[in-house]
Formats: structure tokens, sequence, C-alpha cells
């Protein structure tokens, strides 16, 4: 019969990422009740790392009980109904997938199309809002897990505080990792993963929303089409008194994040930034050495993910597939227009260290036959 | 700064309850990749075990990335449309719950209405068929979690075969611990939760489809409104040849249903079952000893949950409190009607075992003063 041993994979991937000993001490912890009061001090705890972590005062901001699609759906599905206008940013993969979950609440898309690789003009979205200014959000990718690119999110953010259009961001590869500033950019619904930045396993998805996006979901004239993701619900059992029962929360999932939130409050927000920039501009350095080429624009390379077209003589995707088996290292391939060209290197959380891409760089020196 | 140190509990509620040390120490096994070929090989065996434990033949019988509430909202969502009828049997909170779900999807309810405690007449379901051939589905709580009431399913099941009508059924406090028995009975919609009969942390949902209910999701005219939970998707990623990629799957929780399906495999189904009768049947004893009296009809009580009024002197809810915080046991209270009124004490996975009803009594006589 199969048994549990998988290999010890080095996760250098879009996530999910290794995680700290301590992370995986947590997941092993004894269960409680998820109405335990003792339980309850976690959730409480988990809400309040996650606010320092967003850099938000939000009230509302809690891990959702699936994964970084689950906050996805959630963000999308709370705040948009039929009929609504959506200001959707697409370029590349997940700005492609906003556009479904939009379209599954039924809301008229307003596409602003950039090009794979690139980020979105600023300027082209504020114009397309000026068009629009009965849109009920503006959708933008802080950083395009398909392509690598960090999108500028201030001057959208400064154009749409005060006024009546939400501004709802991914910030699945980046939440733990570089600055996301939920209430400095004025960013409305905000989710995330606890798999990549925040370096938890993959199964719970952060979210927080504004006093501005409750209100919208307050003056809803219909019922958010999941029940399992109504964030009204989730409140009720979140912050609300009496902890009004709504789901049976993961515990473990929950032990895990707080482990994981207090080990990045413990190192500190700032270091931690910092250590992600570092860490990638060693591998910035290693990969020039070797003739590896950006596939993410120039000044939009996200620390977290680096896309690159593989050197001469080093094909990406039979590369890939032998990284994997004969050095235990897992690296992403490309989607969409890129599938089967790109590496996409993830360097996040504890995986966000020099070490690492020494590691990377001799199984690809080895593979170049040197 | 609070620490996760969290208490020892004997977890004799509704669930989550507690799990086998082999369990939790697969939570803390060091992550894979959501497409690694060897996480492909734990999808694959879950998949198969899950088809063990679940009694059927089904094809698309997998664990649903969120808990049992987002198994109930994928049944329900992806089977109904708007306009569509559906018998819902409603005799406790999660048959109303149930009735929440068909109408946020925006469904016809024709309601089958049942008292607290009791179980519904059979007779009375098919005569409702009867009356609504039409009807997309019909809808029971195999053990209704709330009650205790152990719902008969066979004599609708049998009407149902050959018919247009899918026969839904939950059973989320009934899965590992006693037979569910799809294929035989002829459900054709049903999904359970982890954290209960299963014996893993609570946090993955699994569900299982039949070929007449994939019938009826392949020939959909409107879109499942939950992408996250649309079943085609997430069956291309479990079951296609090419595994697409869907979301990143909670990789641990995958690792801990795992193991706690090979420990069900091993001891074997019929002997589990077996386990699960002899506790309560002890346990019934020894409440019979002491006064408490049953809450659920005679006849029609689950292994699984047993509710029970607490006998003169023991006021049920303060006396819940106190098994809690002196003795570290956790019982479950009522809900709807039954709240405050009533313990609702589990006997699943590993914790149904006689010394477990002994701790419980120990615990009774000492707050008896015995």
């Amino acid at each position: 019969m199969l048994e549990l041993n998988p290999p010890h994979r080095l996760l250098l991937g879009p996530g999910p990422c290794n995680v700290h000993y301590q992370v995986l001490r947590a997941m092993a912890t004894p269960l409680m009740g998820h109405l335990d009061p003792r339980y309850i001090e976690i959730m409480d705890a988990n809400m309040d790392m996650l606010r320092k972590v967003f850099q938000t005062e939000n009230q509302i901001t809690l891990p959702i009980s699936g994964t970084g699609s689950a906050g996805m759906e959630a963000a999308f599905y709370n705040v948009l109904e039929p009929g609504d206008k959506a200001v959707i940013c697409h370029a590349g993969f997940f700005g492609g997938r906003m556009m479904e979950f939009a379209s599954r609440a039924g809301a008229e898309i307003v596409e602003v199309k950039g090009e794979w690789g690139q980020a979105i003009d600023p300027a082209q979205v504020i114009e397309t809002l000026k068009q629009h200014p009965d849109a009920k959000l503006c959708a933008m990718v802080l950083v395009e897990t398909s392509t690598g690119v960090q999108q500028p999110l201030d001057e959208v953010g400064a154009y749409l505080k005060g006024r009546d259009t939400l501004f709802l961001v991914d910030a699945v590869s980046a939440l733990g990792a570089i600055p996301v500033r939920i209430d400095e950019v004025g960013i409305d619904v905000c989710y995330s993963c606890s798999q990549k930045g925040l370096a938890a396993p993959s199964g719970l998805a952060p979210v927080t929303f504004s006093v501005k996006a409750m209100q919208v979901v307050n003056n809803r004239k219909t019922k958010v089409q999941s029940w399992y993701l109504d964030i009204s619900l989730l409140a009720k059992y979140w912050t609300g008194e009496k902890r009004a029962y709504h789901h049976t929360a993961p515990i473990s999932m929950n032990y895990a994040l707080f482990e994981a939130l207090r080990i990045i409050l413990d190192e500190g927000l700032q270091n931690r930034f910092e250590r992600h920039q570092a860490a990638v501009n060693y591998l910035y350095a290693e990969l020039g050495k070797r003739g590896f080429k950006y596939y993410a624009a120039e000044g939009f390379r996200a620390p977290t993910l680096t896309t690159v077209y593989t050197p001469e003589g080093l094909e990406a995707e039979p590369a890939r597939i032998r990284l994997l088996n004969d050095f235990n290292i897992e690296v992403g391939s490309g989607l969409g227009p890129a599938a089967g060209k790109i590496w996409r290197i993830g360097l996040m959380g504890v995986n966000a260290d020099p070490q690492n891409v020494a590691r990377l760089m001799a199984a690809v020196d080895i593979m170049n036959g040197q």
C-alpha cells in the first residue's frame, strides 16, 4: 500500500512554499472545538496579526476557510450583484480569472487589457474609471502570479479615495513578503493565501474588507450567491459578540496560520520585506551570470516571483522536470502564452534566502554540464 | 504574547473530534507542490480510499478544499439551477440549512417538514415526490447533527432509482462511522466532512457524484454559481488526464486525509461500524444508570451522536461549561428548539471507545457530588 513519504522538495515555484518547522509542528497540535473559548483566542490573535500584516485597521480581516481561490471568490461575490459594473485590469492568468468571477457574479465587465509580462498603466485605468464612474469596483492584481509583474497601485488607490467605486486587490503572491499597505493605498477589498509570503501550508485565504466595502455589503439587494463565503455571516462568527456558529473552522490550519503570523511579526515586517528583496537581488545576479533573460518588464519585477526564459541549451520544460526529479527542486512552469517557455522562481517566506538561490544555481550548473 | 498551547481536550461533541496521533503526524509532513507527480499519487489514493468508505464506484469522488459546509454548498449548487424544484426534508438545523442553499441557488423549494428529534416518514417523502415528479432533487440528512436522529434512506432511494429526480444526502455525521452505501441505496450526490467519522482535522469535505448526477451537471444551461466548487472544473484537476490546474490544493489536509483513510481501511469498515455501535451501546447503558433521557426518538438514534436531556440536578448548559473547564471534556450544546436543554455526545472515529464514555461518566458523577 502507498505510504505517506513524500520527497523533501525545495519549493521554489509560485507556491506552496516550504514552511518553518515550527509551523509544521503547529499543524500537529491536538485539536480543540471550533467554539471553544480557547480556540476563539486563537481566532482573535489571527485577526489581530493579519491586520498588522495587511497594514490595516479594518475590523473585518480574517482567514477564509478555503484556499486563495476561495478568497478571490469571496472578494468578488460579496460586493458584486447581478448587473453591477466591474472594471477589471487583465494582464495575465489571474486577471483573467478575476473576469471569470465577476462574470459568474452576473456583473457587466469593463476590461482594461494589458500585455502579459507588462504592468498596466495607471493612467489608462483612471481614464477608464472616469468613463465609468458608476463602476462598483476596480480590480487589480498586485503581483500577477503568471507573469511575475508587480503592478503599481498607488495612483489608482488615490483616485478612488472618496469615490463610490471600491478598490479590489489580489495580494496572493505578495502578502507577508512585500508591503500591501491596505489603508495607505486605499484598498477596500483584498485577498491573499496562506502558502506564499505568509509561509503556512495552503488552505486558508486571508481577506480584508474596509468600512466602505462593508457598507456596500450591508446595502446589498440580493443575498450573496455563496453562503459559505458570505462575509456578513463570517463576520458574525469571527467578530460577533456571540460568535454565532457558521461552519466548523479548519482548526489545524488556523494553528499553522497563528504560528506563521507570529514568526512574521517576530521577524518584523520591514526586516522581512528587506530579506525578500535581498534574496531576489542575489537571484538576479546569479541568473544574469548564466544568461537567463527576464520575462517580466524591467522596473516591475516582483521580489516574490521571478519569471525568466532559460538560456540556450537549457530547454525550459525538460529542465524544469529534471530539476524536480533529479534535484528535488520545484520551480513553476509558464502559463498561457508563456506555457513551456519560462520558469517562475518563487523566493517567498522562509525560502527567501540566498542559500536557496545557491542550491538552484548548483543544479542549473550541473544540468549545463559544468 | 499568546502562545499556541491549547488544552488537551477530549472532544465528545458533534465534531471536530480527536484524531489518531498518526494523523496529527501526517499534518506535519513537509509540503509538496500541488502539481507534483508524487502529490498526484496522494490525490489518486485519497479518491480510491474515499470510494471504499462511501461504498461507491462513482468516479467523481473527491475531497472539496473546504469544510463540510463547503461540501454542502458544492452538492446543491452543482445540480440546481434557478427555477429548479427541490424537495427538502427538514427536521432539524441542517435540514434548514439545506433549504438555505437551495434558496441561494434560486430553486423553488418543496419542504417536507418533520419534528426535531424525529425521523421523517419515508412514505410522506415518496408521496411528495409523486406530487412533484419534476423535482430536480430530493434532499435528506442521514444523521441530523442537531438532533442525533438517523434518517432511514432506503425506501426513498429505491423509489428514486430509474427516475429523473436526484437523491442528495448529507452524510456529515455518518461517513466512516456508519454505513453510507451510496450505490446500494441509490444516492446520487453526497457530501461529508473530514473531522467526524473519518477522524481527520476539519478542513476537507469529501463529496461523491453519481453518473446520473454528472449528467445533470453536464446538461446545465447556466454556469455553476460557485467557481471554487464547480465540480466539472474540480473533476478535471482530480481525474483529468492533464490534471488541469484549478486551485492550489490544501496539501497538508490531504496528507491527513490520506492517513485517516488508511487507518480506516486498515481497521476494516465493518469492524469500524461495529466498534462505533459497541461504544454507543456502552454509553446508552451508562446514561440510563444516571437518569439521562433521550432527545432523539427510539429506533432512530445515530450511533455517532447521542442527544440527551441531563438528569435533575445537572443543568445542561452550566454542566456543559464545567465539563469543558474543569474536566477538559467537550460535549455539544443544543441548537434551535433544543438550545440550552440538551447535550450532544459524539463518539466518532478514534473517540468511539468505551474508555471515553467512562471518562465522561466519571466527570458526571463528580459533578453530581458522588
